[in-house]
């Protein structure tokens, strides 16, 4: 990909942006993939909506711990109150025929141990970010999909994202030349009591959270694995929200290619969700790059001067993401964010921290 | 300092940030302090500027190894012939009456020589940033301006900027509320065959030279120092300009307050210098934060927005700091930033090399 013209319009990059969007084959004839939504908090709202807007996926189940609450969902949904789970019997959509798969949007340390019953229920899996708490969960879910033979999802939306794809593939095609750093945070001020705050629920504090995004970014944008890593956790506490989980992280990574990346990530301060890639041919900052929509790329590379406001709208990462996965449980295909990839974060994750010297 | 007014215009902008600029007492009737410039590169021709500007300093003497150079400068700015000295004939400058200071403009690591023989013919020293190349000629060069009884400036000339200055008085006046992380980055794509490249000129890479703008705002904007530094240097040389010196340092520092800190720095890339500092409260983006002029300030804190052209221009921050070592020399009091700063740097710019791997 060149670009030769100096400025690039709003139309030419929606255009372009599009390119990038995954494909679907031609829709199957079989009915669409139904998915259970397991727990039903503010990023559940934005699948169910999600998957309103796609053509191959519709929601035939919800588990919650909240009856009425399902009751209402249902309701919009079209879901019959005989595919209501709660917790304690949720091992019985085994026997729910129109349910293919599962979304978990569940607190962090329960990601595992659904993904799990999921897969012994025979079900898809399509698990929030971060894939779990610990190394050895990852790797229990991984396990656990192979031998059920159910494929295994991580929702990095950011995959499934115009904008960010874009992004890859201007650097892949070397418009920024030899790429030598990066910079990216993502954070945000908490509000006191949050389930995010408990770290039996969440395993960790703003890394876990969101951080993560800006570590994934790193990793798709280079498309190295980090091979040394580094980091500080602090916890200034104005106010004794921070007393199970940190409340900043800072780490830095060295990529193979020699490329350097420092993050940012908190729970103290607003940081919006961005990242900068430096290259010997100049640069390319996406300002928001983790937002559900409004993701906002501006460069200047090689006489090119970028700025392209995305086209994407909430929930539209989130039918992306659907609609991915069903076309690959539709034509036994993997998904482009398998476990795997969820399981590579978590080692890193696991070395941020215990760079950081925190235990988790 | 309290700010009403959710739009900040650029007039009450300049009006606020003249505040800041470092005051000058009533001129002195005593003669302009006269100052020796030793070495006539880029930055040297900036400082010449700049001190035409003042009106308590002038140039007295040049000093370089290209004598038809400096006979062109020397016409310029009234300079005597026999006020033209060579790097053999320096010490000779101890008699000259009208040379009161120095300007130590050399490659880093010939200031400490410089300092040192300049405090030892009883003349001040402005001494241009890397204060040295090694903790110990920092110190070998305020013992010997402290035995001279001389005083020894470090060119930092952010010390003396309204708009970082202005920076600093909004922090301090806790509009960011509890300040949690920063980032800062400054880097350019160096050419072959700069003196940079040589790292017996040069001490090291683009740490020593821009880096330590980034360092030094950590410091500045905190008022701390760092208490824990961890850095990765790596050089991906796509033609041969790194044989001697790295390429790229990214590093991450941790401060007693738990204020965590990321920077980067580069001769791969160009990195527009500048800091974004998050508070509990807000954040705070000087972009350009470094240049020798063009400083803008933008921040989002409790309901204020602020979007502040800076009003200086080059060479400006050269005027200030040679207005400020005349008045300390004038008044006989101490430069803000005296060879001590620059000891400071020294001290964490050998810790971020010893954490990179890299020997100074």
């Amino acid at each position: 990909m060149t670009f030769t013209r100096r400025d690039f319009t709003r139309l030419g990059a929606m255009g372009l942006a599009a390119q990038f969007v995954p494909k679907l084959g031609a829709q199957d004839a079989q009915a669409k993939t139904g998915y259970a939504v397991i727990g039903l908090g503010r990023i559940a709202d934005h699948f169910l909506r999600g998957v309103l807007d796609t053509t191959n996926s519709r929601i035939t189940a919800l588990v919650s711990g909240h009856r009425d609450k399902a009751e209402r969902i249902a309701v919009q949904y079209n879901v019959p109150s005989s595919s209501i789970y709660s917790y304690e019997n949720f091992d019985e959509i085994a026997h729910n025929k129109s349910v293919d798969a599962v979304y978990v949007a569940l607190p962090n340390s329960m990601h595992a141990e659904y993904t799990i019953r999921a897969a012994k229920a025979e079900k898809h899996v399509l698990c929030e970010k971060p894939m779990s708490t610990t190394v050895a969960d990852a790797e229990a879910m991984i396990a656990a999909c192979k031998a059920a033979n159910v494929k295994l999802m991580i929702a990095y939306r950011c995959h499934y994202e115009p904008m960010n794809l874009l992004a890859v593939q201007l650097i892949r095609d070397g418009n920024l030349g030899q790429v030598q750093a990066i910079e990216s945070s993502f954070g945000f001020n908490i509000a006191r009591g949050e389930w995010r705050l408990n770290k039996q629920l969440a395993g960790g504090g703003p890394l876990f959270d969101v951080g993560i995004y800006s570590l994934n970014a790193c990793r798709y944008l280079t498309r190295e694995e980090p091979q040394h890593i580094s980091a500080f956790a602090s916890t200034t506490d104005d106010d004794g929200r921070f007393y199970q989980v940190e409340e900043n992280v800072s780490w830095t990574m060295k990529f193979p290619s020699g490329v350097v990346a420092s993050c940012n990530t908190s729970y103290g301060t607003n940081m919006e969700g961005y990242y900068r890639v430096y290259g010997s041919k100049g640069w390319l900052e996406m300002r928001p790059a983790f937002n559900y929509e409004g993701q906002h790329l501006r460069a200047d590379f090689a006489g090119t001067q970028l700025d392209i406001p995305g086209a994407t709208h909430d929930p539209s990462h989130f039918q992306a993401q659907a609609d991915h996965l069903s076309h690959c449980i539709q034509n036994n295909s993997e998904p482009k964010s398998p476990g795997e990839e969820g399981l590579r974060d978590m080692r890193h994750i696991a070395a941020i921290y215990r760079s950081a010297g925190i235990a988790i």
